[in-house]
């Protein structure tokens, strides 16, 4: 029977333009290629690689970074628990026995597979950040002003639809940004007021900057009503300094806007370089900006060394929001119900790991052990990103401070750009594509972040676990580059 | 330091409309009250009961009920498998062990700690539900048009987002209907174009009203792009005739509108009632409806016997849906990564659970009980509603005939009514607070729902696992309206 559709109710005359217009690279046109290539190798089609290396997305375990132990002990304890069954936890540590307890103790209802009584989340794992903040910045915050998420995702969604009234309503984002921003703004029918990150100077963020895309967004009659600082930054790995976090918290003060802190890379530091949360250099600073400025800060359990992707969760705490503004959060969040309740007690682990007075010899051992072999591999990689493509003909890039990705500049030749453009692709875009045609490795064109008008990136993160398919896949890389430059030149 | 704020950004005259009027009652006024008793009871303030009793929302766990075992160990196995020890599979049984490494073998990549490759979610569960699907309805679905999502409400946000263009664009609810709808369409800038359920008739669904509600919404210039059918319906509980689901279908192709099938109850049925999934119908319809409609269903491991509501996982699949459409379902999803991973493999032990031929009979045999004394509590608790109600003063009820809920009728004495009136409320939610503040009981006011204009309403679930519990907390009720019926008459 081959009947022919005669209407359709959602096509391209009649979604959302804003729905059309939005982007989300990270699992764009790259990825998807990548999606069919992995099933045309099932099919028996013949590649130059045996499987594709997934660069394009900060998602650790998925390049084989193992879990935390403690992390998935607490996890097991309590997923079995619910059994009802008498549980052998001799398998377990008792500091894993004992942290199980007190998550069942302080949370309501003492279920896991119960949406949590309060939308906020546990109150066991928000005492943990609580305790968390308190040894990283000295603040006590207010639990009430903490709620548990699924990522921090849903935050960035909850608030940009908060500050987005009409279509010059602005907020101002770094470019290059992480497109989940951009994408929500677009979402929410509101303007992006771009700051561009200095390349030559390391991705740092220049005040300069911010001011005169701000004026000039005002000039055109644009409301700016927020900014978001990604610190570390992502994709482009700076650490941001204490002394440009107090320019942009006085800045935004000045000019009435909330800050969105995106700080969930806090744990990816390397080398000398330190992080300062935004809360903490508020509160260095004092009145008025303490106790004006609404400051809106996002943690995650994806990123850091935990790498607990799949899990879903995160937290944010904001300052100085209005009771109603906090009445509509709730309402927002409630509308999700709950973050997972796995994703929550991840939450709770990460912040609260094991801790020397706190914990066994042998936990803290084993946790300082895990946490340190990811961070230094972190490191390591990062390091050698930076060297080996740094050696690639046509390609430019900055070390990596912080964050999972190194984001570098691919300077094109002539030619290939004029195929791109033929073809209707961004250069970068064209790229990535070759990219992963040629060495399976998946990554994320720049255009897709954002970047000075006329130029190209790449992203590509950090995490291949396994130093050989890391070595593998950049000379795989380096011979692509050469091959592509020798071909187009 | 007593420094007093000088401005805010997010605030009452700042935060959209759409935001501010956009209701969901399940987690509203009634359900923060209960927050504060619990707190007051903490801090030894005496109440008429000692415990509050969660009846307001479709949480099975928050009230005792276990989960089932086979989902659960083979989310133990799964959380256990990465920690690369030696596990000691001997607890478990042998049908959870191969459930488990089905799943690893099935997923991309193999850590439950990633995100999973495809926005759609697992090859392995979405092929579990591919096979549900055949068993079901027998029909063969594509996987392509199946997503693994976080919940029913995350497709229900999808859908409304890319149907609802500008404020003429309409989408039809039942009138009561589950808040998320009202409320997602409010934040989408859409038009509610309610049609009435008929309570005189068991809560049955009439297709002359709804034909009238839309010509009366056309007519008004409302664009109706969609209808939302919940069946069973919530909170109503009726279970949607065969007839009527072909009216349905039939009146949504001849007005070219999309149909969103929420049939997350579908597990839940009491008596001699059926559940048709709408696919089904449709397919028995055959052509042109069945090639030309666009059908979404959703389903979710929160609400049937599994009632993972804590793991938060779901699935949708969608029939007739344009490429470019799919497209923008993926991306709008992409936006959120993927369902989290243990709400994913939970889906596949509830559509594929332990089953004759394919595992043993003890997994069987125990699968079954599990099962049986849920449905069977259920079942025999919604009886208990219906008639205890009923014989309560100036209450009258349907009986459930399926999902979760008794929506009860409060015929409510003209004083009270004054009363509520007088302080700016429904007088339904004055009744629902007064419930909670004297015996403890959490239900949602039919206010929250939308109801015939001068009715009052109250949904309570049938969810009390404990019989002491139901027995008490009803006799509290019945006492509580007795001495209210005195009060005010």
């Amino acid at each position: 029977m081959n009947f022919k559709r005669s209407f359709s109710v959602m096509n391209k005359n009649s979604i959302p333009k804003c729905v059309q217009e939005a982007e989300y690279a990270v699992r764009g046109a790259v990825a998807i290629r990548a999606g069919e290539i992995k099933k045309e190798i099932k099919e028996g089609k013949k590649f130059k690689f045996e499987k594709l290396v997934p660069m394009h997305s900060g998602n650790p375990q998925a390049l084989g970074q193992p879990p935390i132990t403690f992390g998935r002990e607490v996890l097991s304890i309590m997923t079995h628990h619910q059994l009802g069954q008498s549980v052998d936890f001799g398998r377990y540590s008792k500091d894993a026995v004992d942290r199980a307890k007190y998550y069942y103790d302080n949370m309501d209802p003492q279920a896991l597979g119960a949406y949590a009584g309060h939308t906020s989340g546990y109150d066991g794992v928000k005492n943990d950040v609580v305790d968390f903040i308190k040894r990283r910045d000295n603040i006590e915050i207010n639990p009430a002003n903490l709620f548990l998420s699924t990522g921090a995702s849903e935050c960035i969604e909850i608030f940009i639809r908060l500050l987005i009234s009409e279509a010059s309503d602005g907020i101002m984002i770094p470019i290059p940004n992480y497109p989940l921003y951009s994408a929500s703004i677009i979402l929410n029918g509101g303007t992006q007021v771009p700051y561009f990150l200095d390349e030559s100077n390391n991705w740092a963020l220049n005040i300069e900057n911010i001011e005169k895309s701000y004026k000039a967004a005002r000039d055109k009659g644009v409301k700016v009503k927020g900014i978001a600082v990604l610190n570390p930054g992502n994709p482009t790995g700076q650490v941001i300094k204490k002394e440009n976090l107090k320019e942009i918290l006085q800045f935004a003060h000045e000019n009435k806007m909330v800050v969105l802190a995106d700080e969930v890379y806090q744990a990816n530091i390397y080398g000398d370089h330190k992080f300062y949360s935004m809360h903490s250099v508020m509160e260095e600073l004092g009145d008025p900006i303490k106790s004006n400025l609404e400051l809106v800060s996002m943690h995650s359990i994806s990123k850091g060394f935990t790498g607990e992707c799949g899990l879903r969760g995160g937290y944010f705490e904001f300052v100085n929001i209005d009771k109603f503004a906090q009445e509509m959060i709730y309402k927002l969040k409630s509308m999700k119900f709950c973050a997972p309740t796995p994703g929550m007690i991840a939450v709770g682990t990460m912040v609260n790991p094991p801790r020397e007075g706190h914990n066994s010899k042998e936990a803290v051992d084993l946790y300082n052990k895990e946490k340190d072999t990811i961070l230094s591999g972190m490191s390591r990689r990062a390091d050698m990103l930076y060297k080996l493509l740094n050696k690639m003909e046509g390609i430019t890039t900055n070390p990596t401070e912080g964050a999972l990705y190194s984001f570098a500049k691919l300077h094109l030749p002539k030619k290939f750009i004029k195929e791109a453009e033929d073809m209707g692709r961004h250069p970068d875009m064209h790229f990535c594509l070759q990219l992963v045609e040629e060495t399976g490795m998946i990554t994320v064109p720049g255009s897709g972040f954002g970047q000075e008008e006329g130029t190209s990136h790449i992203r590509m993160t950090n995490l291949i676990y396994n130093d050989d398919l890391m070595d593998e896949s950049m000379d795989r890389m380096h011979n692509m580059v050469k091959e592509l430059h020798e071909k187009y030149s």
